[in-house]
């Protein structure tokens, strides 16, 4: 039971610019190389928190990117439910492709779903901005002057 | 976010072992058949289930498998634990094979331990006897005479 790396990648991503003062730019690269993943990977993902209106994208030489919205308005749930394309526990949560025999009776997906409720409600509870503490530190690993994360934080 | 194959088959086997009546035997073919999945897949699952104390073998022509634990005493959560081996919500979960660099200091995977708790605290609310019910109905399309449940519940 594990995310897609996309939703993984989403996250790091919302992460990574979250920690940036407000309305500077990064690029794929430099978040790709902070984090040691493919340049490649991450493409698709931004182009879709782009879609999801999460983060906004400056053209040009000097371009990059950078969040959309405030951290705090970023919900954790709200932001797995975009990307987590396959919330499927077990195959009969999606009609279309169940061949198991006995979805129509079976109580079992019934109680994945309040489950999967449980496990959403926490992520409900928090936004990006609770991912950013404890700030410091995290700006120390991921940003490659370790700036103050919090400096972005306040400006919003 | 999905079980692998192997948890899902698992609750699948318990759940048409639940449903015989209590001591009767089911061979493997006969629940791959009627759940038409493939009868090798199972096999590991059943053999792991014996591994795990929760069904028993009878060897021979006139043998097959049954719970060897009456359906209230197999609790849900407990059962996807055993057979969940890929519980690892992002990377990170695994230290051993972790590659994400901000893993020290991030926040996420607390949050994301804490939300898989709120899923795994109902399934452990849940037992085998929660998933034969209704009885009738699941036996009318998983059992080849379409025996009444409850008779092998009743017996436990």
């Amino acid at each position: 039971m594990r995310f897609t790396r996309q939703t993984d990648y989403a996250l790091r991503v919302l992460m990574f610019l979250g920690l940036r003062p407000a309305g500077e730019l990064s690029t794929i690269r430099e978040i790709a190389d902070r984090y040691g993943i493919s340049e490649n990977h991450l493409m698709k993902v931004v182009h879709r928190l782009g879609q999801e209106g999460l983060i906004e994208t400056v053209r040009g030489r000097q371009g990059g990117i950078r969040l959309a919205v405030a951290p705090e308005r970023i919900p954790l749930g709200d932001t797995v439910r975009r990307f987590e394309e396959d919330m499927r526990i077990v195959e009969c949560f999606d009609p279309a492709t169940n061949t198991c025999a006995i979805a129509p009776v079976c109580a079992l997906s019934g109680i994945l779903h309040e489950a999967l409720g449980g496990f959403m409600a926490v992520l409900d509870r928090y936004t990006l901005r609770d991912l950013l503490q404890p700030c410091g530190a995290l700006a120390r690993v991921l940003l490659p002057d370790g700036e103050p994360a919090d400096s972005g934080a306040r400006a919003r």
